[in-house]
């Protein structure tokens, strides 16, 4: 029923938009790349049929009609990318959603509540924080203002951004009234491939605490400054940076560390660093233990500053605790895959996702497909189709399942 | 003797050319901002009356004629800064060198033998490694085409850059007769304001270990990848740097090690680290203890790398063994200080100098004047007007004693 070929061509055709030599997309949040994208699927919501809104914090809603008026089956996911991104983080919600749409329209099926497709803005977080902010602000979690004044790392703003690519629509954003929510993903993670699995069924996300440090020290000379008078900002986010690995390994479990961005200045070999800058983004499933490890982090970042000397100051630029889903949604999407025959398992999310915000205003599921090699967050991320097509094929049964009865 | 009025007036002169918002200057090797500091320098040279010539790696030279032909005395120092630099770092030894002369002019006094001041190309090595670049050439310790060909960190080479600003000069580069030469410089360090003196007298110059380390690891996401699967570069590199500061604590002595400049790859706040390159600045008075310093970072970086799974790569961007100056220089330097009345002492230079590469053709000397708080290559480096006189007066006693017997 699903129009595998279409799908395929279609990812391959978002993968070509942001393009990167080599390989992989860059496809910022809200960058003229982003635009790009946003036109391609809009149009093919158009060709859809769709009813097609976009609202002030440019998520991009396509609708469907029901036999019944009333709150949609909706699914979705996000286009952006982050800076070295591959062809299936997000855009494969979106394009299976309208593929699901297709079929229906294909089979001349009018399901009895509407149907949905979402593209959520800015979900990768990758060049303003928060993650998810266009599903966050979407089920009223973050106030639109305080999210069109976030500046991204290259100091524009949401507002200003999302102004120049003609996507700050004119649909209020208010918690909207939803049925339920199914959003299709790669894991982005190794777990469903190592053991063989085609499908996960996802229990709930992990908890997410992204915080910014800036370091104050001293740049001074690095041939005449004895190491005992320097007060080297980089010495404090390095030193943290190490610490924060080394504490992650000896807690074990799933508790992730990752100081992924820092920056020097002046970054010259020459000069001891007199200011830092870096990020630290923690994750666990368990609050307690995420709360532990940001009180061990935070606690070794002002360590490490008085014994050189430095000033810190911290911001927090995500907190997100633990979600569970639906522990129904969670049992439709096993039974929907063992139906199709295919391997399932129940699984947490690594990864932050719309569906998470979601899941605060209707119950919610997530629908996984296994990661070759789990990478993800590179230009080399890969899902062979065999599992694409199993996952559109778990979604189509789970949409029309929750729309049709 | 000395137009102390007008040194004070030129070294604010300088200031203006590539000043910072707040204060410093950015006057970067061979840059536009650099191109305007050598031509008012060239400037004031040919108001003296100086004989300029400027060679192939864009060392500006100006002779004043003695009694007799024969190699001349020399002086000078470099007008490049850092990106966040102060007044004094290199243009004080230019500057006092033309005051010197200005102030024979006026007395109208012929030397016997002739006298010049040297500007020497890119003594920072803060865009293009290694250090004393200029120099260094000078004195044939380099080829001129592997200087031409080095790559800055913005991706432009020496010669292309040296072509731009119009001082790719046609005097042949070759190890020059040098009577002797004099450096005046600030300490850059702490010394000499700590014990309240007001001269140094350079006995050499540390070791200098520069090196540049790349790590390759695999970008992946930073919520789904467990610790134990990952191949983290920024981690080998924190680590590293971490380890490093502590290990110079450790070593204690005059033993320092910096890494003052570190850029990861995507530098994402949620992904891995696929890339990590940073500098690594070590050096030590005592080669041997320097070796092991060097030694012991390798072995480090090699164990870190192995440890997550990475692969290294190493460049040696400079490597200089520690220089000592001639000890009749030395002597000469003491001896002017206290016919001055000025307290002097003996002292290592824990920065590199042009003097050190000066050193290998002829009788080389330094005199220190204090750094206020030890600062330098930061915007607020400072030496007072009372210091600076000092040592300009202390200058221009060696000189004259050097080219009058
Ligand atoms: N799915 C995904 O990659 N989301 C980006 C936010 C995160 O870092 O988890
Ligand atoms: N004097 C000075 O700052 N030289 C720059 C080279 C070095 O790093 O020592």
């Amino acid at each position: 029923r699903l129009n595998w070929s279409r799908l395929r061509a279609r990812l391959d055709a978002l993968g070509r938009v942001g393009a990167l030599e080599g390989g992989g997309v860059c496809r910022l949040a809200l960058t003229p790349e982003d635009k790009a994208g946003r036109d391609l699927v809009a149009g093919w919501m158009r060709e859809l049929g769709l009813h097609v809104s976009i609202d002030a914090i440019g998520n991009i809603i396509g609708v469907r009609s029901g036999l019944e008026d009333g709150p949609p089956v909706m699914t979705g996911s996000h286009i952006d990318t982050v800076r070295t991104g591959g062809l299936y983080d997000g855009t494969l919600g979106v394009l299976a959603g309208l593929e699901v749409v297709a079929a229906l329209n294909d089979a001349g099926v009018t399901t009895r509540r509407p149907l949905a497709v979402g593209v959520f803005t800015n979900e990768e977080g990758a060049r303003f924080a928060p993650d998810m902010m266009g599903s966050l602000v979407y089920v009223g979690g973050l106030a639109l203002a305080e999210a069109l004044a976030t500046e991204g790392m290259d100091g524009q703003t949401v507002g200003d951004a999302l102004a120049a690519t003609g996507y700050a629509g004119p649909a209020p954003v208010a918690a909207p009234a939803v049925h339920a929510f199914v959003e299709l993903h790669i894991e982005q993670g190794p777990v469903l491939e190592e053991q063989a699995i085609a499908i996960g069924a996802v229990e709930g996300v992990q908890g997410i605490s992204w915080t910014e440090v800036t370091v104050e020290g001293t740049s001074n000379h690095a041939g005449t400054t004895p190491m005992r008078l320097r007060r080297d900002a980089g010495y404090v986010a390095t030193a943290t940076a190490a610490f924060m690995r080394d504490l992650a390994r000896r807690m074990g479990g799933d508790q992730v560390a990752t100081v992924g961005s820092l920056a020097l200045t002046p970054n010259l070999i020459n000069v001891v660093p007199g200011r830092a800058r870096f990020t630290l983004d923690l994750r666990n499933t368990d609050e307690g233990l995420l709360q532990e490890t940001e009180r061990a982090a935070f606690a070794e970042i002002d360590r490490l500053a008085a014994a050189e000397s430095c000033s810190v100051t911290r911001r927090s630029l995500a907190r997100f605790e633990p979600v569970a889903f639906d522990p129904a949604m969670v049992d439709r999407v096993e039974a929907a895959a063992r139906a199709r025959g295919l391997s399932v398992r129940r699984m947490p999310s690594g990864a932050g996702h719309d569906a998470q915000m979601m899941a605060r205003v209707c119950p919610t599921g997530m629908i996984f497909v296994p990661s070759a090699g789990g990478i993800s967050h590179n230009v080399t991320e890969h899902t062979d189709d065999v599992h694409l097509q199993a996952g559109a094929a778990v979604l189509l049964d789970l949409l029309v399942d929750l729309a049709m009865p």
